[in-house]
């Protein structure tokens, strides 16, 4: 088995992208006649999530399961030893006789890199503190590439929200700039994007523009909108005047394009509107369905075994 | 897959009863000879835990497993999106395509039927607080059929204890009255069957006595004991006062019909002593074991798969 | 199936344990070639972890995976009933029907013979308080096994550090003792070996020495390191004393024989200094992985299915 860790969001290449995006589509299709395909039935994956989040650590064990694999997982305070001390190799270093892959997440960033420094097992991060998150960041992709043809078009991208801390936003973008894509980031000044990523879209000649005008979603092609995030703030006032600054509705939705795409990673907490719920533009819940066929596609990345889907076909 | 919900014990129709009571003893029966009935084999259960309940999850997770199916998991704390603020619709829509089936515990009440109008996989009420708990009133059903000849007998059922507040007794009560069953409900009167409760047996003409007085267990051929929860209580006085008022133990046993047996939901204090564990009356161990076999039923019901079972004959 | 539980080192004799050292190197042998072996199909194993150990749980979970079993898993503050003043007995009752194995881990010495006494499927104590830990000895014999030839050879095993409260020390020493092996105990005599265990080996004229000098270590063929433990001191000054006293790093090596094996049981703070990790004289990463292999050799004893291993030869 060749080892492949998926660590960030900039180990990829177009060609890479591509080739997850086209198995994605692949296997959302097989799973239209088989609830299962049986590919990973030997292997185990580990799910070590150091700090809990039920819908990734779930996403990820579904995944291994249609695929007919098995799952050990730990969460949160079960880990003992850390508390007594143990260094994050050591807890790690045992694993890689137990399993075959490991998805961890942590909340120190960098945790991941470690993890896959420690053990000759594929890791993939699911998300590390202020990090990457570069599963959730191929979901999205995937999302995207459903409802829009970013192979042949060119599209724009309107970033809402919490620009400044939200992993999730930092890790598509560079995920996008490997397509044709443009982007606007919609959010007060002071969580704006931060400047290393201004840089690195100006060096690539990425077009994009900074507002804080929430109309500016009206000529986008997909609104990604994120939560602002309470425990990012040292003041409490900061965080009220932020919160529901921008909400999606029913009535900002009038003034976008009609195919516009509404995305969120989740949790939603006011920002985008319950009432949209039932409409085509909101993908949010879709995107999670997606997450599931997105890590079947990357599960069979780290083990090589992508090119088993062909059998299914 | 056609979707039915377990939500309530007010669903089951009597030829649905009895349905359910012929296939646990049809899968019963088969597990003497059989480790494992594979009918769920790609399946997926999602035990959505939001208060710990070890007992009843893993009687559902082994009678999952038992059906060749596999499991996710999340409990309690684990559920880090929720103290950020998510609803529990989106905090459950994702499992729809994560899962096939979602057994659901929650401490509130009507929480089981939120979650099966968010997604559009059958949903099954593992208890939602105050509420209904059906599969165990199910199990409680299959047990009675097991030692009673329900189908052709009348049977005097005794309730004992905290007969206010356990969800079990209203539960099975409903089931029962679509029997040939009268009851006897055991308890101080503050503790009492709720009017409601009372007012629905009259109207369906079913006789049934209070009293606060345990010797008339002697007339019954079921005596179903409940524990008494000190958290219902607002002051420890009252709690005090009934917590030893009813143990059944050999002394007790003596004054009753040889044939009685000794129910309890489990877990259990001091309400039924250990000392007639061994005895043939007591039959609470039998309980949680009929629990598996009925939940299999149940997964098999949920599924629209009770049918597969007839290729084990 | 005949039920053989799993409580102490002292039940297995010379001939079960050769038998158990052959079915490991065996197990690890195939494991070369399979990654699955699939004997134990329809099996439930119950992880039942009233406190939680990660390595220890994951290991038997993984165990069970390789040889094709399923698991059902319950950890530390999920067992709400114990709270509300459940009995073990009670609690553990209903997992006779639930599963075919129960591995439990518990705070309470004496825990797993309570476990064994109350349900008629096979226990495997996974560690019971300051009592034993079985199986975390049988995969240190092993471990031996695999580096000294300790059926036809003699050797001297060095235990450093907390000898006084290391309860896989304890049972270590009790499996060995069956062998031709001498041992010498390396601690400050406040925290020695206890009386009991002295004069077992006394009357077994198994030949051992007591010294404070970690330079006795030059003379073993198998160091066994122990982390001293904080919380087993009553205060915390003697603790300090001693917690830094054995560092087990390459200037010590360097005094050693050159095929001196390094043992560890994890979780290790400094008393082994990671500068070593990498020299072939460090064993205790592997000695997790012979973990693997030993627990699913005790998955078939306790099930009496340890033949089936021939079928993959």
């Amino acid at each position: 088995m060749q080892v492949k860790s998926i660590l960030t969001a900039d180990q990829f290449t177009r060609s890479d992208l591509d080739l997850i995006l086209n198995k994605t589509a692949l296997i959302e299709s097989l799973l239209k006649n088989h609830k299962q395909l049986n590919i990973l039935n030997e292997y185990i994956l580990a799910t070590m999530f150091f700090e809990p989040s039920t819908r990734t650590r779930l996403s990820f064990e579904s995944a291994m399961h249609r695929l007919g694999g098995r799952v050990v997982t730990a969460v949160g305070m079960q880990f003992s030893s850390l508390a007594k001390g143990e260094t994050l190799f050591d807890t790690l270093k045992v694993l890689e006789s137990y399993a075959d892959i490991c998805a961890i997440r942590h909340p120190v960033e960098g945790a991941s890199t470690v993890a896959a420094k420690s053990i000759s097992i594929p890791v993939i991060n699911a998300g590390d503190g202020a990090g990457e998150h570069p599963t959730q960041a191929i979901l999205d992709l995937y999302t995207i590439s459903v409802y829009k043809d970013i192979i042949h078009k060119k599209i724009k991208v309107g970033f809402v929200g919490d620009i400044k801390y939200g992993r999730t936003i930092h890790s598509l973008i560079k995920l996008l700039s490997k397509y044709n894509a443009s982007f606007i980031f919609i959010s007060p000044s002071e969580i704006g994007l931060p400047d290393k990523y201004k840089e690195a879209l100006t060096n690539q000649n990425i077009e994009y523009k900074e507002t804080s005008d929430i109309d500016a979603l009206a000529e986008c092609d997909v609104g990604y909108i994120t939560r602002i995030q309470e425990e990012r703030f040292l003041d409490h006032s900061t965080f009220e005047k932020f919160k529901d600054l921008y909400i999606i509705n029913k009535n900002l939705l009038k003034k976008c394009r009609e195919d516009i795409i509404i995305m969120h990673p989740l949790p939603r907490l006011n920002e985008v509107s319950t009432e949209i719920d039932q409409m085509p533009q909101a993908v949010y819940f879709k995107q999670a369905e997606y997450g599931l066929y997105s890590r079947m596609t990357l599960l069979l990345y780290v083990t090589g075994l992508l090119d088993k889907l062909d059998a299914f076909k």
